[in-house]
């Protein structure tokens, strides 16, 4: 998240509300950095976005320009170490820099910046692509990117903050989402997914190009095609499944309607004999909704989810362990005694809820329990910036899927196909599928499992 | 919310949990007290449950018998001082009460008792009860209770802690739910709506009777009919509505099913020539459900709600003033555009969100919307303990239906009649309806505006 | 502590200094209760005055008149349930109560109350003279104080709120301070000790009388004689030893100025040979400058305390526990080495910091240390208000001097004869001295042990 | 502070017992680092040392080897960002730093590491010793601080943690006291203040020299002399006067021992006629000692100070702002009334203070009042690490001592001169007195006045 706005009062707020959208995209911490053409200024902590951002800390971030960042949960890692923006005074003056992705080659660039005698206060990626650029020569943030990107492999979609602009860049394979507006009083943002965009009122909304920089400078966006995109690109498809809010667009699509065919390609690839279609509450709604319209099934709310999902502290006993499960949903049993029932989930990642849930349909009277997810098994884990798990907490990793429909205990299981998900996408190619077929778009070599790379910060 | 089980380790927990599944009753305060046979203890504080409680928190909070409570937020009082349980120490041992409702006669109450000499520490009608039942003579709390609720007059399901006992009772109208249920480890458990004893595997589930006194302890369960039934009863139809989760049943009813039935009735009462009907998420949805199965027009998202609802402390300024409703909700152009669309929200209150949400839609472009609420008018406050507002607060007490659709500036705006809502939840009368009507089932006399009774306490 | 002062802007504000200048006499809790003639507010909290106090909690605090109180720690209660001052509705409008002191027949009154059907919410005592007031007759606090006072046994230097006014008034013993003056700017202010009414900068300082009723009202300061006092009373000598700032003034007479004359009479009466006077920092130092003037043997420091006394929640290790003496103490090797020491403490109370820092004092080079102690031994509990400790836990009670002097570990220890400590403070009568001798001015039954009475709310 | 030892439980306890006992020489910040022989890990926090660790946050900080910090408050700095330690991983493994004084060519040495291209995320002086020493070659951290220190121009006492060790290094002028001593248990520690080491129980304490580097690890200590000492050194003279607590020692005097000299030095100066001697408290006691004892008036105190010095936000109304003085100091009137008053200080920085207090003791009732300080007038800047103001802010650089006095409102006022100051120190030479002089012992160019490099961070 981004922005440079004329109007210097109202900078910080409009990066709040933007990070509020964005909420989804990461729960651990939040930060807004700010710049006013001289110094700059930051606040960061862990914690939710409302929880991080007071009047009283939002107060002193004056400036015309800003970036935001709410951080995705990944384990093993300190949160407030690796919270960001992350901002370093350089020989060029202020720089903060926000990232959402992952870099393959990050221990590889972290060790050379270690040989050539710097410093590392964290053990994040950012850290890394920051002091690159303080170090990279050029006249602009603009020509040290260009000259510095070469170097970066894996997923960065990041924005950039300078004394006097921010700069918004994605990496030349297109793995994240970003895209930048028009703001309606003035000045221009750039964010993860267009629903933040919306939520400030942006018009002229576009994509942030792979392998482009866009310069935001008040009333002025200038761009330039720093590296030439990877072939065709290798977009994420688990943004379209899950990860992206419904109300956001990428790649010509709008999220919520791809959902809605991904269900409509199920209904047709994986049908079942049923009375109901319910979804998993709530990234499944979508999809259920599709699947219900071209089946012919009836459509119906079958679990019901408590909306206060924020962390508790307290830990079940061994009794409520069993029916943990039953902290989040409860079944219908209005609407599924009796009948045979389609139940629509997004995907199958560590197998934890699949089973639980499974039983408290059964036992809210379903007849029958046929589940659908809307993607192929997820087999290998992402080292593009989704926090799936390794290999070991894959569940498709390591069971076929006759075997996961016995740990689950459902009557059927039934996975969408990579083409028919690539059809609801409406691509041919230009995906990274990689969780899904072991195929990655860039080598990951010695990376190949998550924590490999050990560093002595602990 | 409020459990006995012969296994005190787990009490509190076995609350905590109950507690967080009623969470959407109130998020003001919680509490939990409970009692070991001899003594109680008391934690409550101002927040969320999930905030309120943490480990160190409930560890201390030791014993068999539990009472919880979450408060509903009001404005104009102190939320700690007004927090419950309220506890206090009397002749015949510890107390501690919590209540949902509201007493009509509460300044009466409270006049008289201050006339005895007593001191009044707080300015909620629960420490009136306590007090009046600290006060009471007989040899037991049921029969203190027995003696005492002919004074009371109003709306309240109270769960009462003694030393060795937990007592569950209902006002002879049975304004507000109350269920009782059999833990699936022994013990019982009461609760306002049957989720949470869902969510604790609660088997034997049955509604605590209006004027009835259920006493739990431990494996056992006795009950006696205190108070006459008043009538046929006056159940608050708004609970269907709007108040209650969707997983809870009242009544013999599933919420969901007449919410489904709500919608049902809704299409046939107040058709309308469209291409789609969406929801105002999240309560409205299975009413949409409904609507769009009876009318045979397709239902769809037309709106994301933003998951993270947590209060912010941070203002919008003028600029985001105006969208305030962009923060909460995104429209989806690619399901409203060119599109004729039916809205289905369960109820107008204040009137603040429905025009700028029809804003919303209309500008992802939809090329008509026409709304349709799931009640009728809500033109009287409410006494009976849900916070709607005063006289002048609400806003369908003031314009007419045609003047609400100008303002609103929706194409066509229908309100359900009362016969259907009636015939939705499956009944002819029993109910009070008097937010609609403004025929009260009680005399409310001078209390008829809220904050009529003013406290030397700020 | 209370004001009252024709600007209600500054009341809170002043409150909060006076308390500031009372932290040593209670860090457990805080708070203050202001009345602007019609309505009462009131914030506390456990925690010292700067913690608990912020401006924000500080600025809702608006009226002319007002009572604080530092909450001094006792065990085995609930420092936020028994926070201070305490609230209340009446008949006769707001009431709030903060008190200094211990009833003897708290448990008796307590017991009245619950049989005449009262509520009680805390374990302390004020919350009991808090209802008898509120349940007295009379037209005026003062009158329902005056009817009510003969019903208390023991120790209460309180201060009453009322919607116009605030009332001081002490038992006819007399046994803890309390003092009126006159404010620099209008009004007056009443405190326990004369220092926080000189922090204040007030004029025309003079005691309230033991059984008198002082009422606070703007400019106005009206007083009646409520109670005879009791005989020639019994001030506490306890406050000139030890529990008073050195710059209070209390019965005529300085603290300072006691205490350098207890270190006078001291020298005439336990003279050692010695080279050094030294004092256990900060309460023995002017005890100390009297013993060295009158022995005429030199006088200088020999131990340092650690400024930061606040609470520390880390436990020392076994390695730490044993020098726990020497997180707050260092020896002066360079004042001690070889030389024969005269160590003077205060009081010796429960016996735990005497050993060790007779030890510290031998490992910086000290060839001889005598102990002197400026009162006798203690070796009764008292029940007016100090907390301390019961018959087992006072080390006097158990051991003899010379077993005390071999536990301790010094060349000689003495005390002050009682006749001579009644010296220094200038008094032949009028004071208690039960903790010396037993002689309790009034009879304490039952209650004879700490804890005797055990509520039911924990 | 730091620590290595062969028992790795109590490692990160020992430290902060240590800091806490330093708590005097910062109370902005607080951190502690460990390290385990391979990983480091840190916590810091603005605060007390007492509010930043609790028992939660102290846990993991498990390891052989650990540093600590109390930060000084200085201006126009954030607090959290600049807290030490200071923590990298580097090509050698990790690096934590923790460092009293202050660097005079520190903007320098920034700008080149800018011109290097490093990013610098603090504005303190550490990070950019750690980043030197990170970048710099050598076998060892031993090596590396030997060949970086040669660029290091000013005042740094510094303990360094890496994997296997603690470093402690002096700076050849020796402006800061850093001393080395052997814990009861087995292995060393290094403490600013020999009260540290003392109150974990060293023995076999010495001063680190210097230009010396002593190596801790486990029960081993090593050393080498790195750099050549400066000259006759520069030691802070203004460590004996004010900084130090009085159970310190250093450069073989007790700072106590040298405190009561300066009072005598003062005595035989400055003397005066009058009829008692009183100190300002805590730091002026030992002084106003030995003034006594050298000038045959009597000693005794004159001024009570509040002992509840922490923070507080409350700010005085116009009313207290007068009387500011009064919220820390009340006067004694009973010592002072009608009395011709000498009263001791250590000296005289803003001048922000003297004034009130010569009111304070008028108001007392003192005839006379006669102000002496243990030092000379401070009329110049210190750039060696103490925060003493700019030269607008020093009183003595813009008064003489006539306009002092007349400032002040006393009926004399004098100073101690240098040569005084150094006869009580003992020694002839070998101090910085630059603040007394403007004789730096290194050129300090630019930064002659505070706030001369302003960084991009703000």
């Amino acid at each position: 998240m981004a922005l440079s706005c004329p109007d210097g009062e109202q900078t910080a707020q409009l990066t709040f509300f933007g990070l509020f959208a964005l909420q989804h995209r990461g729960q651990e911490a939040a930060g807004i950095a700010v710049a006013d053409g001289k110094r700059a200024r930051l606040y960061k902590d862990a914690g939710l976005v409302t929880r991080v951002f007071t009047p009283k800390r939002l107060a002193p971030l004056v400036g015309y320009h800003a970036i935001g960042h709410t951080r995705y949960s990944t384990t093993g890692s300190s949160a407030a170490r690796n919270a960001q923006p992350f901002l370093v005074e350089t020989m060029h003056g202020p720089l903060a820099l926000a990232h959402n992705g992952n870099l393959v080659n990050a221990a590889e660039l972290r060790t050379e910046l270690l040989g050539r005698g710097f410093g590392l206060t964290a053990t994040s990626d950012t850290e890394v692509l920051a002091l690159m650029l303080a170090a990279a020569s050029g006249r602009s943030w603009e020509d040290r990117l260009e000259r510095t990107m070469p170097a970066w492999k894996g997923a960065y979609s990041l924005v950039l903050l300078g004394a006097d602009r921010v700069v918004a860049v994605r990496d030349p394979w297109g793995f994240r989402p970003l895209s930048v507006g028009r703001l309606p009083d003035g000045g221009h943002a750039v964010a993860s997914e267009t629903c933040a965009l919306r939520t400030l009122g942006c018009t002229e909304v576009r994509e942030v190009a792979p392998g482009e920089i866009v310069t935001l400078h008040g009333h002025e966006v200038t761009s330039r095609q720093a590296l030439t995109p990877a072939g065709r690109g290798a977009r994420c498809s688990f943004e379209f499944v899950y990860f992206s809010r419904p109300d956001s667009e990428w790649d010509g699509s709008s999220v919520h309607a791809v959902r809605q065919r991904l269900g409509e390609e199920l209904a047709r690839e994986c049908p079942a004999v049923a009375d109901v279609v319910i979804p998993v509450p709530d990234s499944s709604i979508p999809a259920a909704i599709g699947y219900a319209r071209e089946s012919g099934i009836a459509f119906n709310d079958g679990l019901i989810k408590n909306r206060y999902i924020g962390r508790t502290f307290i830990e079940p006993t061994q009794h409520l362990r069993e029916r943990r499960v039953a902290m989040k949903f409860n079944a219908l049993s209005a609407n599924l005694a009796g009948k045979r029932v389609v139940v629509i989930d997004d995907s199958l990642v560590r197998g934890t809820t699949a089973g639980p849930l499974v039983t408290l349909i059964r036992e809210a009277g379903a007849s029958e329990v046929h589940l659908r997810i809307t993607c192929p098994p997820i087999a290998h884990p992402c080292h593009m910036g989704v926090d799936m798990g390794t290999y070991d907490e894959l569940i498709a990793h390591r069971l076929s899927i006759e075997e996961l429909r016995v740990h689950i205990g459902c009557d059927s299981l039934a996975f969408l196909s990579l083409d028919a998900m690539m059809r609801a996408i409406g691509r041919a190619d230009g995906y990274c599928n990689a969780c899904f077929t072991g195929h990655y778009p860039i080598e990951v070599g010695d990376v190949a499992e998550k924590g490999a790379f050990e560093g002595v910060l602990a």
